[in-house]
């Protein structure tokens, strides 16, 4: 069982050192080859094109920056892909990663889709979560040395599965993110470091948000009073950050959102 | 050490209750006097009016809707406060505090600021911060009993402090649920149920994301790849959101964001 990662990116490099470390024989290629340096001290092998690192797997991981990186980098080397096992876990959408599985599937080439649920300090850890889905056959062949990055989740055969719940949980971490750096925006705004208030107040708060989603989910039903109570704190949050300089661009399409739902005939 | 409740909304009725339930002598009052029922049933004092509330209690706590209510409740009362412990826990601006704390002051009435940073099932639990700002005095003399709700953190003595990080937190929160709600649209709309998605997938990786929150703190530099990465992320979260049919009005405004971050001149 050998494996190849093209692209060396920072989450490249995370998955590839993943595999060093745990023992399996990995070759890896980079666009820029000095990104590679780092793997080969660790033990990988450095390939010196694309080619040359294909032949040398039987799954080939590719991870770069989007789509149009990924057929630049898989279509020159189309034949030599065939009849190995092709993982992507380049960020794209559902249609792009069907679009690549049927390329795949019309070359011999079995194929993976993953979406990676983590920061490249993350991969390593059985906490960190990979979503898979496509071939089901290839998936199960390789999950045992892909534990070496995380907890594998399949999701079915669909290969647009991965990435659209990998897109769905990205959305809901920048929402999230959004919305704690509006907070430690307003509360610098009265000279509160960002360290203390995210430690202190903002991470703890937010952890305990999070369990309260489960009770939210499929609920669909809203009290009168909590919607008033909703609106009151949106109507002063989006007017303390003004009177605060901190701009509302943020948090005002949430209170939009509130007010559409308010009035469902204006949402139609 | 006497207890009045003013406005017995969800909140309201569980700040309450946590009294009873700590054996604190507690009156109770609001506008519509039915919801005042359970909690005489568990051995609240019922009053008739605000007047005979305020009279009975050392320490009044305040919990409508919004500031307008506030208002319609207290100013009647003014004379009857005097001497004693407002403490206002409804939802309202950093200004709308310190206005009012103006107004207790005028009055002989010492004035604490309450955020509430737990939803009402969470009231009585240790882990359910309470922010305080005002009169560190009257906070000193109630922070015992008022441990009855949860965890107090006293922020300071301008009493807009805990207006205005309740504020930010809050729209943290918000954030959060937005990006979430989002995510579990996106997973909807290939049959995945709302349950499943956020017990399964959305909490355990919100949560690992949260913990990422200190790292980001105060670090406001980002490496050109890692724009590039999550500008690919956000583009195709937008455009996986519009090819699945999920508005797409949760998550656009963070792309701006991000490009108008990498262009600092055309935020200027």
């Amino acid at each position: 069982m050998t494996m190849t990662v093209l692209g060396l990116g920072a989450m490249g490099q995370a998955l590839a050192t993943a595999f060093v470390k745990a023992g399996l024989p990995t070759t890896v290629w980079n666009r820029s080859a000095h990104k590679a340096e780092a793997l080969a001290g660790l033990g990988a092998v450095r390939a010196e094109t694309v080619a040359d690192a294909v032949r040398e797997a039987d799954l080939v991981v590719v991870c770069v920056l989007d789509y149009a990186a990924v057929r630049e980098v898989l279509e020159p080397v189309a034949e030599q892909l065939s009849g190995r096992v092709l993982l992507n876990v380049t960020n794209g959408t559902a249609a792009d990663a069907r679009r690549l599985a049927e390329w795949a599937s019309a070359h011999g080439v079995s194929y993976v889709d993953g979406g990676i649920m983590a920061i490249p300090q993350g991969i390593g850890r059985p906490e960190s979560v990979i979503l898979y889905s496509g071939s089901r056959e290839a998936f199960d062949r390789w999950a045992v040395p892909l534990g070496a990055w995380g907890t594998g989740k399949f999701l079915g055969t669909d290969p647009g599965l991965a990435a659209l719940h990998d897109l769905a949980l990205l959305g809901a971490m920048y929402g999230m993110f959004a919305g704690a750096f509006h907070a430690t925006a307003m509360a610098g705004t009265e000279g509160v470091p960002a360290e203390r208030f995210t430690e202190d107040l903002l991470v703890p708060w937010l952890h305990s948000m999070v369990d309260v989603l489960p009770m939210l989910a499929g609920n669909t039903s809203v009290s009168e009073e909590r919607r008033l109570v909703e609106r009151v704190a949106l109507t002063n949050i989006v007017s303390t950050s003004a009177a605060q300089g901190v701009p509302e661009h943020l948090i005002a399409p949430l209170r939009s959102l509130l007010d559409a739902h308010a009035e469902p005939a204006a949402t139609a």
